[in-house]
């Protein structure tokens, strides 16, 4: 049941609506703030082959085409997000499909790079898809990802709380009680999975990636004095970079 | 200055005759709730020549003797502890020295191991030390450390808040604010120096280790059924556990 949700949440109307509403939907990876830091981290895309787990409206595999990359296929779940994406590519290097990320099968040494943004915290076993995506890699290729960062998803109330003194604090609990969270994101009863940030780690590990980079993602100053609202990212980070090589 | 105080407060005689009543102070390794999950990072110890940067009263140093170690080299700043840690021990393969981690050298390929525990959140240059240790290490060998975990360094005002329903939360603030925290632990001005987890990592891979396994300390059930103080632990990580290997 939680499961359910979790997966068909993007195709429900109302967090569909308002999804597509958010400033990265509407504008694409330049919106979003941590991509400058992702893209960094990223090797040079031509020739490569590239699998975009949750690739969501396409931002991402349109710009790899861009970038000179061979092939991009976009895999996500959501109906909705695929027949924009579609919609909205042109170029015949990219190609979508629906697939579930729990129970994705990949062809093996197929793909000089996996990406995902924001899509493997909601995954239930993270292990069975590293281990999936390690086999479709081929070796010294990498795996770059992003998630919500296991602070941010480890509360039981997540919110800012403000102190006596004025300053605000993010209020943990339960980060070590891994599993299912319950939030109001865009709509009532979104599920995410809390993982640690070790076992994140570990589970890459013991799939065989060594680990490359690990960002906790905070904005620059430049960022900050932009856009001031970031400034609350440097007390708690929302999300997590990593890096890591087949 | 900062820095004086953080090198010198285990000599300062209130904070070291508080420190000596710790459990773990007076009854060693397995008064460490986290012990059990340190060792099990460990490799076989037999015939291994060891530095244990930050030794304090000698309690690992001991143990590895017993195990086997060829050598274990103690390292520690204060006087008084490497002087209780000298009466209390009585095996020749252990032997101590009274050294700056700030401004440590050792000699290139001299060890199989190099363990710590909870004394690198006092250093201020970590990627130096980190260098240094990569150097003194052997090929295939592995540096074994525990610090404070950053979500613990991190706050203005570390300590529990209670929320109107009873529950209690950890505040994180300035997670992404590295640098020096000063906290009042056994004694008043402590300097400790708050460095994120991605940072801590990332020094260890620029240095050339591979991340073998990042653990947020937390206790087993049966720890918290012994010990029901230990339950806190589950809400937040107080210590960081990392393995990697040269």
């Amino acid at each position: 049941m939680e499961r359910e949700l979790a997966q068909n949440v993007y195709d429900t109307p109302e967090f569909f609506e308002r999804y597509s509403r958010l400033n990265r939907s509407v504008h694409g990876l330049d919106a979003a703030p941590e991509w400058p830091a992702i893209r960094v981290l990223l090797p040079d895309l031509g020739g490569r082959r590239i699998v975009d787990l949750g690739c969501g409206f396409g931002w991402f595999a349109r710009w790899a085409a861009t970038q000179g990359a061979a092939h991009v296929l976009g895999i996500d779940l959501s109906e909705k997000m695929l027949s924009r994406a579609r919609a909205e590519t042109a170029d015949p290097a990219v190609q979508y499909v629906k697939a579930d990320l729990e129970s994705l099968e990949l062809p093996e040494g197929a793909f000089d790079l996996a990406y995902s943004s924001l899509a493997f915290h909601y995954i239930e076993d993270f292990g069975r898809l590293v281990r999936t995506v390690f086999r479709a890699l081929v070796p010294g290729a990498n795996l770059v990802f992003t998630i919500e960062h296991p602070i941010y998803t480890a509360p039981t109330a997540p919110g800012w709380l403000v102190r006596e003194d004025g300053r605000k604090t993010w209020p943990i609990d339960r980060y070590a009680v891994e599993g299912a969270r319950i939030t109001d994101w865009l709509a009532k009863g979104v599920v995410k999975q809390h993982r640690t940030l070790g076992t994140t780690l570990n589970t890459l590990i013991g799939a065989g990636f060594a680990i490359r980079h690990v960002q906790e993602w905070h904005p620059t100053p430049e960022q900050v004095a932009a856009q001031p609202a970031l400034a609350e990212e440097l007390e708690r980070p929302m999300m997590l970079l990593v890096a890591a090589q087949r």
